[in-house]
């Protein structure tokens, strides 16, 4: 390496390093929030979170930062545009982050982290009380801040959602994002139709999925370490809301939880997150602190909880091995392969988006997504909003939620702070789609590897092809990459074609999805 | 408050609640490493503390800080010497732990905090291989940098090892504090001959104390709850080696170790973390974040554990308490109150420190008292230190160690980098004796109160005396106050006669230790 640019990169890289010890610290602190902490914690844990936001973003305005980054491009002008790749991601990701960091003021960030924390809280509140009520003053001032910080943020001409969004899927714009996700609901109908013409019929009818939660916390284990999820470089606990929390690739933690009248429930949950957590064990150890380790594309985080979740975790293939697994432990329950596959693949609608099956799944984002899109552009009012949901819920579901905590509280993410979130949640449902498709093109064996429990080759795919990449690009072009020149709705369709029609008997309009 | 002064307050509290915050993520990282972690998260989490150190390190050395402290220094010089006391002990704490930080540079801070890490892997490595060998590089460079902090800290005329005590008793010196260890080493000797002279007699012979693990557990829940700790401003989990962990008063960890043959190690290890707790949990709300709020002297910090641990858990009355829960529990094995008695108050030379009974641990504290000054002023050499453990056992104890897991390799502080912590302990336990004859005159139904398991009146008392200071005044005078005119060593022997001369048949030799 040219020695300035390796003295400014070293000096740069120890700027970075500290700036993702602090990260980890929160990470951990969050994690801890969740999974350990006493109730009597939470006003401390709120300005202990807050402190460390307040001085990470000090460090991402630092005008040393500044200076360093304008070293480091000056050095790279030089290079040829194949050199130095990790050097030019560095300097696009933290570019990025500083040009959004000096536009929002140190006291709003220490403002929107004390907001988040009342507003978890609150969120608890209203959730025991059964009262949106009791939630809508701190869903209001959540509001009101990140309409504040998207007002710092707004490119002219940009809709003031575009900048939420951007925090979580670097590039996306509502003028994209909207009509694909429109577009996506308006395929999904003549599937929907028929399955409700038929009147959502229960392919797991009978099928006996009751197992004691030690027993299928027991089997979790077993599943994600086969999956290749590293417990030594990770945890698995359990907790209320499943989440991955990821320190560093030697530390990431994933959570389950078990519903004792139906095992597939946790299963699923445990395959996601370990999906999550795949992810940020295969992160290079070489890109750490360069600020090229960390996962700025939620969408592309997202696709590979679903990869394994959906595409691995519901086939045919896996619900053998799966079997197998339970009956060697369970002799007594063993429902068989093909018991599980269409146990696994009910398509009904219900209020609760985590417990959705995959095809309706997506009509509760668009819920979500128009509701938010509406609360950030002022044409939604908080005071509307349990109504606007309820209705919105009958409108695309057929279906009316009679309590708060299956309607407008079943998420903590607007208690968080985190809008422009959810739309990201069906963006990597669809990258899902096109990156199993791309895997089996170059794994042949992929699915009679899969009913052998042999998870090892498409692991090895993923790390090669997403994982290793982490922010080295931008989260599109790594799917880009991954899977050239494929259209992610159409992939998405048609493997719900090819599972649901098949599975429930019905007709494939011709034309639709096809791949 | 006067506007001027309540400006610069509000500033400095500002600055000083960002300390705290990143203090308080410092331990919840630091308890998780011993809890929670995964073993390859060990480099990261490594990485995270350093750099956590370094930030605090730099807030701490801040312009803008020493600035807040002069403008408070001047708006107090106009006040009388009793108000604004909060305002004072945070001038008085913050100026001095500045004045600490400014003269180590922050290379130093993060060279000592990576050492540290690395010192605790080695640490570890060497217990697995019985072998000082593997931990002595590690050991040799954190003596160095332990010795370059001294090296900028003390002043002249000072012991070198003066500045490093500081660190966890403020004020503390080796002319003052050495001559105490040997005093109190000396008035041991006539207890400790007439004990060796009696053949070291087993008081417990025969007492049944083996108990599975899960149902001690469940007790010693009963038994930190009955003192009053608060499970909901804490934690209580199991440790290898048990410590307290406190973030804010509203989320103080403990933990505790269990032996399956002997159930009062477990509870003993139980009350003494929840003694640590109970003062931590008992820092008033209003002075968190004000620089009064954090436990500066360890000695104090000691007092509290061993109070709770040898004054209170190994009396006669609350063995008779203790006995009825654990026959109400556990009517198989009902030892009775003067068996369990006896049980705890054996004495006999060993070799483990944690182990050790309340009369020779203080001898165990010497050994490492005396190795440490000599590691720090350089008459010993890390390469000696083994034989010199040993021979100081021999000698000091008439035992010596075998293997070093059972001798250098037993405590994990000298490979955490903590040098001058030891004689706190020490210290601590003489308080705690002297403190007891406080709460007895002040109490007069203390013991009563104890054997029917009512320990909400000594609670509060300690509440009123010690915890609800913090760091309002230094260490020294909060014991003072609580205790006046009190003499420690003296109390503290006139205890050990009363209970080990009594249970043991020794006549008290005239004038020794009489209060």
């Amino acid at each position: 390496m040219d020695p300035v640019l390796e003295r400014t990169w070293n000096k740069l890289t120890d700027h970075i390093g500290r700036m993702d010890a602090l990260a980890g610290a929160r990470s951990l602190l969050e994690w801890d929030q969740l999974c350990m902490m006493p109730s009597k914690g939470a006003t401390g844990r709120g300005h202990q979170l807050a402190a460390l936001a307040a001085i990470y973003h000090q460090m991402l305005r630092a005008p040393e930062l500044g200076r360093l980054l304008q070293r480091l491009e000056h050095a790279l002008e030089g290079l040829e545009p194949q050199q130095a790749p990790v050097q030019r991601g560095c300097l696009r990701n933290l570019r990025r982050e500083r040009g959004r960091a000096e536009r929002i003021p140190v006291k709003l960030v220490e403002a929107l982290e004390r907001a988040r924390t009342r507003g978890h809280q609150a969120w608890l509140e209203a959730r025991k009380a059964q009262s949106y009520a009791v939630f809508q003053p701190a869903l209001t001032e959540l509001v009101g801040l990140v309409s504040e910080v998207s007002a710092c943020l707004v490119e002219p001409g940009d809709h003031p959602y575009d900048a939420l969004m951007d925090a979580f899927e670097p590039g996306a714009r509502v003028a994209q994002v909207g009509p694909l996700l429109e577009r996506l609901a308006g395929e999904l109908t003549p599937l929907l139709d028929g399955l409700r013409d038929a009147g959502w019929p229960d392919p797991a009818a009978g099928v006996q999925l009751a197992m004691p939660v030690a027993g299928q916390r027991e089997l979790s284990h077993a599943l994600i370490t086969a999956v290749g999820f590293d417990l030594d470089a990770g945890r698995f606990d359990d907790a209320v809301h499943p989440f991955t929390c990821g320190m560093d690739p030697g530390d990431v933690r994933i959570t389950a939880r078990y519903n004792a009248d139906d095992f597939l429930t946790g299963f699923g949950a445990a395959l996601h997150e370990a999906g999550h957590g795949l992810y940020e064990q295969g992160v290079p150890a070489a890109l750490v602190g360069t600020g090229t380790g960390r996962l700025l594309s939620t969408s592309l985080h997202e696709s590979q909880s679903r990869f394994w979740e959906n595409m691995v975790g519901r086939s045919e293939p896996f619900c053998r091995w799966l079997s197998e697994l339970v009956a060697a432990r369970h002799p007594e329950l063993s429902p068989g392969a093909d018991a599980l596959y269409r146990a696994s693949n009910r398509v009904q609608p219900g209020l609760i988006r985590v417990d959705a099956d995959e095809v309706t799944y997506n009509l509760h984002i668009l819920v979500r997504y128009r509701l938010e899109v509406g609360l950030i552009e002022g044409s939604l009012l908080p005071d509307q909003l349990e109504d606007a949901w309820n209705d919105a819920y009958e409108r695309l579901l057929g279906i009316r939620p009679t309590t708060p905590t299956q309607g407008v509280l079943q998420d903590m993410h607007w208690a968080e702070g985190l809008f422009g979130y959810f739309p990201t949640y069906t963006l990597g449902t669809l990258y899902a789609a096109s990156l199993a498709e791309a895997a089996q093109a170059d794994l042949p064996e992929l699915w009679s590897d899969v009913a052998a429990g042999r998870f090892a080759p498409l692991l090895g795919w993923l790390r090669d092809k997403v994982h290793s990449r982490a922010a080295l690009l931008p989260g599109g072009d790594v799917f880009t990459s991954a899977a050239p020149g494929r259209d992610p709705v159409r992939d998405f369709m048609a493997h719900l074609w090819e599972r649901h029609g098949v599975l429930h008997g019905l007709a494939h309009p011709a034309g639709a999805g096809t791949s």
